[in-house]
């Protein structure tokens, strides 16, 4: 059999001869995203570490440190930084906690190649990286992570933050770098009250750890937080200096729920990620079967929404099909149904490439170079 | 860096070695499971053919064709079928519809080196695969998918589901092979009666659609479905001659809530499958944050339950996190914690290795051949 079975699409083909489930890219619509995102940055004076946690590609990783405005990225687990490491990006934030001794050793040794910065949230594993880094003769970048809200990794903002940031500071392997302070649950907290409040809380703690480490003449090159449903909200504040949104670059279902102070829809990002899928059946009046099922996307935010064709919905996923509502009658086997997935960013774990589409054609087919890369 | 990095053990290590998140299988425990369906199936002279949707693994699927009692495996999609051919099984069922034109040619070229059977539902498709099997000078196996109240693919039982296996019989180029009838919705149906209720009905469907092709002298070669939560009542029915249980092997928290006649849990078989995650974080009291979160796992059917160590409870899935309770305070960051996934098929689809376990060490590392294999 042919290697090439492995790829969905190729270049120049049609959107009816991807091999489906497929994710596809609307890469207009990506780019004008990525832009978008870019003149906000710019016009607000805040830098942009995109995050790599959402598509997991290096060509993308690339593509928004080259035209989007990012500064480098950011990953979220030690496989997934080496994986785009690997391909060629070399100045990565991972926003999270490494606690494996065989991972921290593998974590120091990147930082000989590479600008590489991890979240600290306890003074026994700020010892573990201040040792292996010591024994590698390297120097790692820590910042602190403070609770603010999201109840996941964290310290309290109080006296053993300071002492923490201190710890780091004055241990000569590793270098303080700043604060992380992501409120993850703000991000798909659709009604904006309820995401101001949220918000709201996450910036004077963060504020309040800012001053309490300055008191100690711990200045902070990082600010680091603010996801594509928050990120107004950092910025406006003035103490972020620093945002880490991934999704704007795709957007989902979800995300679409996500309202702005007037009621309405976040509007300034489009949808550019689809799940291709294939009508399998419609032996059945009124409904079809097509073939994306869970094993092809994360319904763990809601189901997707069909994009196209008009009047059909997505109404129930099983393991490997998707079942739709069609009372007209209209879907046949073979047709090709597009959906916005509900969570991007599961969904892009799930698939090994991205096709890239422009005027009905695909233009490039990219690896998700990180793709099962949580560990 | 090292390659070995992408596999998450090694031969001898100890479970607080492996690196996480990572599936392993109790290989004790996995094997009391195969003979038990072993047994259960030569008891009741009835064919097993194991469902590898569940694991993906070509040392899974011949482990139960060598020693589980399996004729042959199932596949969910041609992809999976592929690979699993391509890794040495050569007898395998894709309980599916396959409509791409590409993916029929694909389907009709590995008839020439494997027994293949694939599901049909429409008279449009049956003619597709005619024509691509006379056209390979070749002959493919099909049966008739009939509609038994899953309300996914299948043909109602009736007059035009009797004229499409009349022209699966006639034409050369494929051969009937009997009847698909699996009820889906049955499987996770927890409470006895329900479930009893569903295969009643599709009980009742199947044997009228045997009937039906006898009655035009078609038999029926293969009759095929039964899961893990449903396999009693086909057995018994006297009407099915083939099981396609998959489940069995690992077992899931889903499963385990699935109740038999008496109201007790279904205790045939033990969980053999486990989701290794190690504590991250333990700043805030009363709680941990572990490695496992959603793209390391499938939550579709419920969260993930806690197997060790005992007061601990995972009760929050984030995309790279878990959030776990511990009321006692006793996790610390590096310590392993076993979980037995919510949904096994999908939860092995997200991974690229099973490492197996025996009496704490591990034994093997089984590559998960058919991992995203999905299309």
């Amino acid at each position: 059999m042919e290697l090439g079975y492995e790829i969905p699409a190729r270049v120049g083909q049609t959107l009816d001869e991807i091999c489906t489930p497929a994710l596809i890219v609307d890469l207009d619509a990506f780019e004008r995203n990525v832009a978008k995102m870019k003149a906000y940055c710019a016009h607000n004076n805040i830098r942009l570490r995109a995050h790599a946690k959402t598509h997991k590609s290096s060509d993308i990783s690339r593509y928004l440190i080259e035209h989007g405005g990012a500064c480098g990225i950011c990953c979220q687990k030690l496989s997934e930084a080496e994986a785009l490491f690997r391909a060629g990006i070399t100045d990565i934030f991972l926003t999270n906690i490494v606690v494996d001794p065989v991972k921290i050793d593998r974590l120091v040794e990147l930082t000989k190649a590479a600008r590489i910065i991890v979240c600290v949230d306890d003074m026994s594993n700020a010892k573990a990286l201040a040792a292996a880094a010591a024994r590698a003769k390297t120097v790692l970048e820590c910042v602190v992570e403070i609770e603010v809200g999201h109840m996941i990794c964290g310290i309290p903002v109080g006296s053993e933050m300071v002492g923490l940031a201190q710890f780091i500071d004055a241990a000569p392997s590793l270098c303080f770098s700043g604060v992380q302070a992501y409120q993850g649950l703000a991000q798909h907290t659709y009604e904006y009250k309820g995401r101001k409040a949220l918000l709201d809380a996450a910036i004077y703690k963060t504020r309040e750890a800012v001053a309490l480490l300055k008191a100690e003449g711990l200045n902070c090159d990082i600010i680091g937080g603010g996801g594509t449903g928050s990120h107004s909200f950092e910025t406006a504040s003035g103490v972020y200096n620093e945002l880490q949104c991934g999704s704007y670059i795709f957007m989902d279902a979800d995300y679409f729920r996500v309202q702005t102070e007037d009621g309405s829809l976040i509007s300034n990002y489009e949808p550019s990620l689809f799940l291709c899928t294939t009508v399998i059946s419609s032996a059945k009046p009124g409904r079809a079967i097509c073939d994306a099922g869970i094993k092809a996307q994360s319904v763990d935010s809601g189901l997707p929404k069909v994009y196209t064709p008009a009047g059909v919905t997505y109404v129930k996923c099983i393991d490997e099909h998707g079942v739709l509502t069609d009372p007209d009658n209209n879907l046949r086997p073979n047709d090709r149904v597009l959906l916005i997935p509900g969570h991007c960013d599961p969904t892009c774990n799930q698939h090994d490439w991205l096709v890239g589409i422009r005027n009905g054609l695909v233009e490039c087919i990219w690896p998700i170079t990180a793709r099962g890369k949580f560990f």
